[in-house]
């Protein structure tokens, strides 16, 4: 099969990738998008080897389930071993022995074909575009938030970042929260969140300092955290949405003097997710930049790593 | 007055310091405790200048409340300004604006005298010693874990660091969770705890890893930080204890992969750590080590920072 694969080093377009190992869903990738993980991990995040990608679309090709054969599905991602405590209550995303789809040990979507199991795949109603439905897989990242932490409406709310992630967080604290500002450094990003009543704001001002009640640090960069941590007020909760392949002199001590608390949070499920694009609840249109077919690879990461891009897609 | 006091470079030892400010209650000071943090202090961490020292028992000789005068006290460190949205809520110990006794603006309890306004003093019972008095403001920060922490008493819990706070938090949680093991370096340290049915264990076995529901970091360097992340279940709770004066490369992927809960943990409440005290639910004899006189204070600090060593004390 068509498949682009990362060797540790350099990324690779190949027409005879091996297929995915039988056993599983056999799913036709219809589309991928690119994500800020796929960019860390061609810089060495994970140290993973394989084809990348892991927000997808497509349409089952095969599966021990009858009633698959033929939706259109997304998948989660994490694969678990099913026989450990955490896979036994229902955590396969802690799994110790898990796969995780285009991110360890696990071949992604950036191929045309894809396998996981059954239980992975949720069918996709016919509203929600294939465009609209690459996003199920972030958008269930920033539900997690909601799994995490019981929201009050009172909270003041900050987001640090205005990238594809950052403004699906935006919408979806805005959901439990009136007052939610996204603190950005793009102009053009920011503009699209003006629609959803968010506040928008290029740098911190002294009155924002310590004000926030709750701040997500979704930059994807290393300086985010600072800013994140002078937004936050004293008892107030952060959550970490960033993994990056690299963290330097990162100082812990106002963490514990103002007493923070610090809430990492990862993937989530995709149930609320897809539930918040057939209500139409939250928005991902704004963020639709471009599609490139797959063999463009190249020129679809260029695309993507620059400042105004949002979400590129890939085409098998 | 007599006091030790530290111009950011040196300590000084000086017969005629001035006395503390009038308006508040004036404490004559029995006996101050050495804390890692003024150890810390003396390495840079907050760019403390003046009298050192936050743990003490003394007798009070002046105060608008008649009823204080002569008593035996200890007191809350931090003090607000009792104007602003932390304050009104009773959270002095978060005031933007506060000084923090031997720590932040205000001289500490290494000196004849110290002032503190009077709702920061406690009268302690005559069943408590000073050297176990002393104790209180310590214990207290234990104490803060239960403020910030629902304990689930079927929870596995690791505590990383053998010091006196971390014996102390050993104890406390120990109240609520059977199941405690202390991760130290040093056999005489660990051999206190054995009496309290606390596990001790020196070095993370295979065994250990993501093992523990709650994970509490009380080593005061910057080692504890990867010790504790290799101890904590993914979805556990790490409680941050140290302020240390530096802290490099620190990585937080670990903390959003596996979805886990840091929680910076300061100062507590003087009350549950005085009642632990006078019914003996916690013990902090084994912790004594030894008293200096106040002008022995470079030999003091220079004892405390030995590997081996407890509680040292000063005594005006």
């Amino acid at each position: 099969m068509k498949a682009m694969s990362f060797d540790g080093k350099q990324m690779k377009y190949d027409e005879n990738y091996p297929d995915p190992k039988p056993g599983e869903s056999l799913v036709r990738v219809s589309l991928a998008g690119i994500c800020g993980t796929d960019l860390e991990i061609l810089d060495g995040y994970m140290q993973y080897n394989g084809v990348l990608g892991h927000e997808f679309v497509g349409i089952v090709e095969k599966s021990q389930n009858p009633d698959l054969v033929g939706k259109r599905v997304v998948g989660e991602i994490n694969v678990g071993c099913n026989k450990c405590d955490s896979c036994k209550k229902g955590m396969q995303r802690h799994c110790p022995n898990r796969t995780v789809l285009g991110i360890l040990k696990r071949d992604g979507a950036f191929a045309e074909f894809l396998s996981l199991p059954e239980e992975n795949l949720h069918v996709i109603p016919d509203s929600i575009t294939d465009e609209q439905a690459v996003f199920v897989e972030p958008l269930a990242a920033a539900f997690e938030i909601k799994e995490q932490v019981s929201l009050n409406s009172d909270w003041k709310v900050a987001v640090v970042g205005d990238g594809r992630l950052a403004q699906m967080i935006c919408q979806v604290l805005k959901l439990s929260c009136p007052d939610v500002a996204c603190f950005g450094r793009h102009e053009t990003k920011l503009a699209h969140l003006e629609k959803f009543e968010i506040k928008t704001r290029i740098g911190i001002t002294p009155s924002d300092s310590q004000s926030y009640d709750l701040v997500v640090e979704a930059t994807g960069s290393n300086s985010g955290f600072a800013d994140t941590m002078k937004l936050v007020k004293p008892r107030g909760t952060v959550i970490l949405k960033s993994t990056i392949a690299s963290r330097e002199n990162l100082d812990l001590t106002p963490t514990v003097v103002n007493e923070i608390t610090l809430i990492g949070s990862r993937c989530g499920l995709f149930k609320p997710a897809i539930d918040a694009l057939v209500t139409g609840i939250v928005s991902v249109d704004s963020m639709i930049d471009s599609t490139f077919p797959l063999e463009k690879f190249t020129d679809a990461i260029n695309h993507a790593k620059k400042p105004d891009t949002l979400k590129v897609f890939l085409k098998p």
